[in-house]
């Protein structure tokens, strides 16, 4: 009972979530992520660095050889390692512990540093369950339908956002803040989406009427992509509800 | 017909609302209430506090002696004493009129007083209507439908905030107040649902850009959650209405 | 042909809109609006109230006589004199000459001036095309089939707004803007309904995290009114179509 | 096999894109219309332009000949010429070379420059894919059974915009930087739209108070347009769907 697992039941605990061990296991690794995505957050607090740094840096220490230690493990349980190590999930395992290593070497280890908050991704194999992976299909299904409907609001927008951040930049010009041509598209997209920063704003009666367009465009617009998510949802519900019965029949049989 | 009502009046006209009585009871409450709120709102005026404090202040102990007789009342009248005092509702009752005595004790008690606006709750008692109970039911039973696909749109919101706020306090950095992660994770909230206050705003070109890229996400994200509640209402909407006179006449039997 | 018109022929051409001279007589009527809305707006403009500010005077003088021989005109021609006196078009109409009127009296006429801008007001009469009237209609009792949905969410609304309110003043305080409960109310509607001026924010770390909580609310909460407006519109739709041809002919016959 | 094609043949490359060769002509067509906006995007910006101006102002005189050339073969293979030339495709294609030789005669050329950002607009001839067409006529159907509806919601919204700034020009007055109606409509677009720059916001409690029922109004309104939108596309999904197979076959025989 005690006894060391074989290498098969390591790596269904390891790999699966559907008996109590591998479920035990997902969760343990869940809490050190989150709490080592949270060392890394807390880290950059000045206050927080200047007082509890020493404990912080241990702390990370400690996720980054558990992490390791793990990484390993996968490889070493994987039947195809390449595609496990040059798979997206092995690469955020790998940039989950390669910043902490990197610091040992590098002195301006700053930057890597919040990479390490990426491990947050790291959730996303946890979170492989299969109710998520059928509503995800669907909602990935739902956008593949309306693939054409998207592509035309993606253009428009972009269209609308390089005209009008044209027009701005010569109505404008640099004294009001529309100091080029990317910029005045930045401030474009600032109002199209209804943000607002107010860090460039139109000062002149012409520029203000061009916004007040532009903006009344955005409040438009935002209508279609809710329409065409809502439509595609309205339309696989029924047809799930209509399938009905069925579909929790076979749901039942096969686990999905 | 003047003479004082049984116990078992009593309990009816204050915990039921379906006479006359009982229903000018709850909208004398309702009017307590409300102007009980008004009295703490306007009391954290600073003019109307030094101009008016006084009447304020006994009109202050009017409605805590009220709402003290009344909350002894309804321990009094309760068949659940301890499920009341304990409950939701009675510890409601408590906050309206603790703030009040614990003044009288306490010098700081400026804290406490704001606890009363807390009194606006007491509200959700008296609109305990049949028609908002089944309103609120069918939004929550939609709710617990797509809980899957509000977890995902949730995790995804939190991703994106990591994700994003770990990268603009890179991009950025202090000098353009990104102080920290969380702020930068404030930030990129601020910026995704398109609030976009402008106190935090970003000033190299690269932080526009991704800014622009995160200002785009929440314009389309926003989509999700109107998808999935747009989408239950209607499917609801049609089961009720497919159901039709049924349903009425259910209602009617059983008064829910 | 060219004899002044009968009472009968008159009332015709002002109240009704079905033969050429009474459509001429709207029209004049929607350009003579616009165009004194026009003369409002352009005189409140500092430069032009400088340059041709005596030519907009006179203009002004024009469309209050005319719009005074037309309020006279409609008061004779009425059925229902009183009826219309005392109605909501009567009062529009007496507001939209009122003001200049007053102007001869008054000396600090500046704020009536500004009345004469519910002149627009009287597009609407011209506006009461049956089309029109029929969407109005469609609106109005969806929305007032939603009417327990509205009142739970503009409840939720004004819950979130007090208490969220109430707790900003507490935890920023006055050093920071939030002078006063109403003015953290303020700040939590301009949060909660995404606009975010940005002329109140949060400065501290715990008024920052509360900030985030009412955004992401307010981000989530957008999609109620858009779902009930929607299922609504949807249903309505959906049960014209189904009346179909059957629709049309009662159309065709009682001209509605 | 390389020498040179028939003018049918060129025609059939340049306007249509069903083979290889039409489709590699609208292929390469798209690249130098990107580069080439890119190019003018990129001029604006100052470091940019003193880096790097002479390259820029070459690879424009190159972009510039290659459509003029574009341009001219276009008149030449066109059947039906004025119709072309006057067209909307005609003058987007003219606008595309025209300020690149008029800055060789005008000296302020600055703003011409900008003009040559409608190129992008080009790109909508390539786009001219069925599925795309068959999409924004489903688009355009859709919106235009809506007609009824958007005019009262741009009525609604007009009205709102014009009394509330009105209003507002009163309440809060020059002082606070509502200088004229203009302005203040203005500033209700910014706030009725949820951009809310902050470059003008109220100050005074009751502009405040005004301030607050213009954005729940907003909150409301955005759901109007959403509501068209989704119903609109729910509906024409639905008979899509249920025309089903027939619709395709019909597609397949009309190469609609």
């Amino acid at each position: 009972m005690t006894s060391f697992p074989s290498k098969e039941r390591l790596a269904h605990i390891v790999y699966e979530s559907d008996d109590r061990a591998s479920k035990n296991f997902d969760l343990g690794l869940l809490v050190l992520i989150l709490l080592s995505v949270l060392v890394v957050i807390l880290d950059s607090v000045r206050e927080i660095h200047l007082n509890y740094g020493s404990l912080l840096y241990w702390l990370e220490w400690f996720f980054t050889i558990v992490f390791t230690l793990e990484y390993l493990l996968r490889i070493w349980l994987s039947n195809d390692r390449p595609g496990y190590i040059f798979g997206f999930y092995g690469i955020v395992d790998l940039l989950a512990i390669l910043p902490t290593f990197l610091s040992l070497i590098l002195v301006q280890s700053q930057y890597l540093m919040v990479v390490r908050a990426l491990r947050f991704l790291r959730i996303l194999r946890i979170l492989k369950l299969p109710e998520y992976l059928r509503e995800a299909a669907l909602l990935a299904s739902a956008l593949k339908n309306s693939r054409a409907k998207i592509q035309i609001f993606v253009g428009s927008v972009l269209t609308i956002v390089l005209v009008m951040g044209s027009i701005m930049y010569i109505i404008e010009g640099p004294e009001n803040g529309y100091t080029s041509i990317p910029r005045a598209m930045y401030w474009a997209i600032v109002t199209l989406t209804t943000v607002g920063y107010g860090d460039i704003s139109p000062n002149t009666d012409l520029g203000q009427f061009m916004a007040s367009i532009i903006m009344l465009l955005g409040y438009a617009i935002i209508a279609v992509p809710t329409g065409i998510v809502t439509s595609e949802m309205t339309f696989a519900k029924s047809k799930t509800e209509a399938a009905g019965e069925h579909t929790l029949k076979i749901c039942k049989t096969c686990r999905l």
